[in-house]
């Protein structure tokens, strides 16, 4: 059946049905004019938004709706994770075709439903409109942070060193993989990283409670961008060292090029929702001590500098501005 | 200059330079990954989000951008009203279509500034994206409210008298004053009614705190469909009486026909924000001593019912089913 005929409460009803509440802190959920919760005592309440546009952010030629519903989810709770905190409820906003069917709605529920469970952050409400042409998605996810936790990206000290989670690149290759026709066979686990993100929740709450992080941010404009938006918000300067930005390994086969070092693709590759932080020397001792590094999980990659220095990145015997991002922004010096 | 050269951050900027937080509760506002509240202590936490389409929800062609800004703000407002709440905290989704211009996003965001000065509801954070063709506008609005005093829609008892605040139908005359071409020159009020309503945050207060009522619901999709929210939800059944509805100046010249009581117009009209509720007879004494019921702004619509007893609506010696909205759907019996 087509949204058209659904009706804006036949497709919120279909919505509910798939997504379920967990949380005893929940008094009022999906159905009235607001939803309502009980946040916990001692903790400060984040909040974060971010909108996924038709055309502009998917493309539903190759991105399943149950990717699609796991996404909206994922890169809001990555926000939550980048200040340190956990996430605790959302709200979903769908402006959707009328041409959509029931059976999309379903997918896309399902998705929504999987991450929300996965992250322990409750679906409470909504809105869900027409739209006239191409959908669009909105999530606010709120989440709790004990104020001492709370991780700004302008709290980067001089000396600090610039660590990263993961492997960068990935989501790159995934997103060349899935829109190439017709299709690559290799890159599968490339692709899932792009199209079902998983966010550095409980990485982030050990760096913040266990170890003592300075400055937090995730990485969703790519780690050129916000190795910028650190240093800029914490009037600070950098030296990143080329060879030492952790690369995917599907990224060699795609990117072949001689010319071009491959840690410049992992440095421009957004969506890879790993985490990017600053940390002092003495806490990352305390760090080097705990499993999450010992596994290579976490790379330095860099040290801050004071603003006057600038930011440069390094690699075999050169010396170059940091691009915002991207090679082709890129000037020798 | 057009988005497109403004640049996402340029954007975000010219927003920031004319929103400005009050509350001292808010430890991170607009620039990092997310945003930070501090909830008071015996407060519950109250979330709603409204979307707004080009096209579906608004027309630029006689919506100026200024009252687009209020109203989404507004629309959301009313949402914490109707659960008793105080307003407290926004974030702002955008999606733009790259050929609006930087002068475009100042009178946007100077509407959004003053519902939010207006209604002390801080826009702490959001997400500004490109759209291909139409605009979206999403807000999440947070709220706060003690639990003795949080107004459900499913609270309705039966022998509850209904209550409406203020008149009904000047949104249906607005949007139909602003709508026809040339422009009518009268009805400027019912205009500017539709165009910037003011959510009833106050008088929602005062019936929670001070009088003590049941149901609680904000009149969006029309007086009609909202008395079947209640009474759905809560189980239960109506009689309202036609002629006791509240009835706005400016309908009479628009709606002159004679087959068709006026108050009809008033059941349909949505986007009136005004408040719907149920109320004891015993708290309705103590209603009646108030200033806000005395000044005439608070009349007594119906009363509720058994659910076995149906919804239906009487007027000039007839019974008929309350509709679910809108004069088409009519079933005379």
């Amino acid at each position: 059946m087509i949204l058209s005929r659904l009706g804006e409460f036949g497709i919120i009803q279909r919505i509910k049905n798939i997504l379920e509440t967990h949380s005893s802190d929940i008094k009022i959920s999906i159905g009235d004019d607001a939803a309502v919760f009980q946040s916990h005592p001692g903790y400060w309440t984040v909040i974060t938004t971010d909108v996924l546009v038709e055309g502009i952010h998917f493309d539903l030629s190759y991105t399943p709706l149950e990717s699609l519903g796991w996404k909206l989810m994922a890169v809001n709770i990555s926000d939550i994770a980048a200040m340190g905190a956990i996430p605790r409820t959302a709200v979903i906003s769908l402006a959707l075709p009328a041409s959509w069917t029931g059976k999309q709605i379903d997918e896309l529920s399902q998705g929504i439903a999987a991450c929300s469970k996965q992250y322990n952050c409750d679906v409470i409400g909504g809105d869900t409109v027409r739209s006239q042409g191409t959908a669009f998605l909105a999530a606010t996810v709120t989440g709790e942070v004990e104020p001492e936790c709370c991780a700004k990206r302008s709290a980067a000290q001089t000396g600090d060193l610039i660590c990263v989670t993961g492997v960068l690149g990935g989501a790159k290759t995934g997103l060349q993989i899935l829109s190439t026709r017709p299709p690559r066979k290799r890159g599968q686990k490339a692709a899932e990283h792009f199209l079902t993100p998983r966010p550095r929740v409980q990485e982030a709450r050990l760096l913040v409670k266990e170890v003592g992080i300075n400055a937090l941010i995730d990485i969703s404009d790519g780690l050129s961008a916000e190795i910028h938006h650190i240093c800029t918000s914490s009037n600070k300067g950098c030296i990143i060292k080329g060879d030492k930005i952790p690369v995917a390994d599907g990224l060699k086969p795609l990117y072949p090029k001689e010319d071009k070092p491959l840690f410049f693709e992992a440095l421009e590759s957004g969506e890879e929702y790993e985490l990017l932080f600053t940390i002092s020397e003495d806490k990352y001792k305390i760090l080097q001590q705990k499993k999450i590094f010992k596994s290579g999980f976490i790379s330095v990659i860099g040290t801050i500098k004071d603003k006057s220095a600038g930011l440069h990145l390094v690699y075999n015997n050169k010396k170059i501005s940091l691009p915002k991002r991207g090679w082709d922004h890129f000037k020798s010096k």
